[in-house]
């Protein structure tokens, strides 16, 4: 509700005399009907949108922005809904180029026959660049404008979301395994310290830790983590309680504890941490989450593809956790379409639950954007159309035949709607893809480069 | 197996000596990978596929088709994938224009509320024309070449199927309650076989009667129906075992039996049959259904999104049942994306089983394919690209970042193309969509027409 104070009083402190001159900002947004995802759900249909200096000015009917805001840019949503950008809560973005390696498979057979070794011989920089572009490319395309990232090489993704337009929470992973980059914890630390005094105050990117799990991680080198995100006040990514197996691990080597109580004891939770997955959480692991202010990255279709469970969806949202909405990386989805993932997030918690009312499609809308915002902990910046707010927005198109007729904006967007409808989209204030054209890549060079090192990958599996 | 002795046959008789000319045939498709969906899974790298009068010829290495066969029009796949056309074996297409009026409701409320209202009060031969037009163009631009439909005014749906170039098979409703075109049984029954008698031996349209369920229809209608069918040797279709109500309605009115007991008893259940859903089939059910020859086509994203049930999905594959796969109505899906509902079959699969190894990604393709051919009973003509079936195919463009790099067309084709990446269908050797263009239907026209009976059927809700 500030926000929208904050608006008011920009509009009343510019009254809307003829002859006073419409203020000259960055871009107006026109022509659409603009789905805020604000507490109220409010929906402006013919409306318009000011933005100055990468944020929201104002959010309101055409009119009244065209009375007081002039734009030295203007995008014209052509009809279309305008959308809060969506923010993958949990991906591995580089993993795109290992898609359909292999499917199928029981989660440790797929992971150590396939993944593991597939990294191993092939993870360099050179492979973190190029599957980020391609991965940044799709995430555009498909109308995500954040994406949260645990993986290796983690400046090179920094770099090429900087490249991209594309916002991101970009972790450093550490895992109790020598890693593609770094070969110990200690060298691991100390990349992460440079990369994180390197981001700092970025804009787009936000520099973070990606302890891996409290099973792939020592107590030690979690609470390392954690010490050094306390110094830079950075995000803490980790993956909790994804599989049973996970929960029986842990149990075993932390007297009966589950992951959550584990990261608890270690003084490890508070705002900024980001759980990935959390489809074991207990009613008591989700209280400690609650209490903590933790966020979790609920990614349906990753886990319905390895069989994970079912993650207590229904539940988090009534006690109203932090809780937003990730693809996990491409090997296990196989694509980064936010959009889809809406979709089956609402379907899945209705089949899950029994409950065709269970996450409603505003509900589920609202996972992918404020949610996700708010599982990191930036929900004052990122997630709903406000004034105040970064501008970070997409226009989906709606020229489908599936998306006639239209009764309800929200209930295509979740249901009917797919990345391939989105037409414009808007990072920070700029235009990053504009009729569909993604302005800040080279899509024939970074399409061509993902299939140069596939066909390298498949030697290296093969020669396995 | 025999349609390739077939080709090879055909490919013998016709000697490669260089002076031979080639053969003049009505459509040649090259420059594309071969998904044929044959027994072996068959696979061709640099394919092409000869057509002749509505039928497949031969399918080879573009090499062997250019010795042997010269396209009077060619169609250049642009290096995609040629996958057979996709079987919709479930839906209900006119409700198209129904998507978004209505979710996350319970199925009762939803219905009596929402839907059924709703067709009482605009379900005209107007609204099924227009309704069935926007599905037609919604289904060939996502690659559905042939849908199975159960509505009212059905002679409109076979007419506008027929305009639109789009194989179908459609049954005319019969309810225990005044239909929006028949008001008794009887009526319905006349309509039906004047209606079976029209279309009998069309090429594109398979004229069928769908008594709605063993719950919304009597003993008697249900008699009624399988002795016109005989008469005709008509397909029946058929909602069984949907949800839990109806096991329970039906325990009750019938001493104890399931819904598929009671088909049975009143020998209605053979070779033909298409029962939808089959969400809450016994092991007892299953036996009595593949024992008769039954089609089940299995509905995964409505099941799911009306919190319906676990469809025993791996189970009645494993039983070599005749199981399809359908999208239902957009009311409860909310569109006609078979690629969407192919990838959700599979990860639903693994979801309800706890095993990531069930449904593989050739076995979801094939159930949208040779299964729901099977479903129908028509896997001799429909289903794989094989000489000898009809020719029925869709070209997937591989342009889109999320199909890069490609390591396994199967599993691109289930886990990460989408409908929008369909670049041209053919069904019955024509080509209907080149290039993203439909040519059969007047787009911009029936998106209009969509639009416009938006406005009266909303204005017919809100004055309930």
């Amino acid at each position: 509700m500030k926000s929208w104070l904050l608006a008011a009083a920009l509009l009343a402190s510019a009254p809307a005399g003829a002859a006073d001159p419409p203020r000259a900002v960055d871009l107006v947004v026109r022509n659409g009907t603009i789905v805020t995802v604000n507490a109220e759900h409010r929906i402006v249909e013919k409306g318009a949108l000011a933005v100055d200096k990468g944020r929201i000015l104002a959010v309101d009917s055409a009119a009244a922005i065209d009375a007081h805001f002039r734009g030295r840019q203007t995008l014209d949503a052509g009809g279309g809904l305008v959308v809060p950008g969506l923010i993958n809560g949990h991906t591995h973005a580089a993993m795109v180029l290992l898609r359909g390696v292999a499917d199928d498979l029981k989660l440790m057979e797929w992971l150590q026959r396939y993944i593991f070794p597939a990294e191993k011989k092939n993870v360099t920089a050179e492979f973190v660049r190029a599957g980020t572009r391609l991965a940044a490319l799709e995430m555009i395309r498909s109308g995500t404008t954040t994406f949260v990232d645990m993986y290796y090489f983690e400046d090179e993704v920094a770099k090429v979301a900087k490249e991209a337009g594309l916002r991101t929470v970009a972790g450093e992973t550490l895992i109790e395994f020598p890693a593609p980059d770094n070969k110990t914890i200690a060298e691991s630390l100390a990349y992460i310290e440079k990369y994180l005094q390197k981001w700092k105050g970025d804009p787009l990117v936000t520099a973070a830790l990606a302890p891996h799990s409290a099973y792939l991680c020592s107590a030690d080198t979690l609470k390392a983590a954690r010490a050094l995100a306390d110094k830079y006040g950075a995000p803490l990514l980790i993956h909790v309680s994804e599989t049973s197996d996970e929960q029986e691990q842990i149990k075993k080597r932390y007297e009966g504890k589950t992951p959550t109580e584990v990261l608890r004891d270690l003084g490890f939770l508070r705002k900024g941490v980001v759980a990935a997955h959390g489809v074991w959480l207990s009613p008591g692991d989700r209280a400690i989450l609650k209490e903590s202010q933790v966020g979790v990255v609920h990614c349906p279709q990753s886990n319905m593809k390895l069989a994970s469970g079912t993650a207590p969806v229904k539940e988090m949202i009534a006690e109203d956790l932090r809780l937003g909405l990730g693809t996990d990386g491409a090997a296990s989805n196989n694509d980064l379409d936010m959009f889809e993932e809406t979709m089956t997030a609402a379907l899945l918690a209705k089949h899950a639950s029994g409950d065709p009312t269970a996450v409603p499609a505003p509900a589920a809308l609202a996972l992918a954007t404020i949610g996700s915002a708010r599982a990191l902990g930036m929900e004052d910046q990122l997630g709903s159309l406000e004034p105040g707010k970064r501008a970070d927005l997409v226009v989906v198109g709606l020229d489908a035949a599936r998306l006639h007729p239209l009764y309800d904006p929200v209930s295509h967007l979740v249901y009917a709607a797919k990345g391939s409808d989105v037409r414009h989209v808007v990072i920070e204030g700029r235009i990053v893809m504009r009729d569909r054209k993604v302005l800040t890549l080279d899509e024939a060079a970074v399409l061509a480069e993902a299939d140069r090192l596939r066909d390298q990958i498949r030697r290296s599996l093969t020669t396995n």
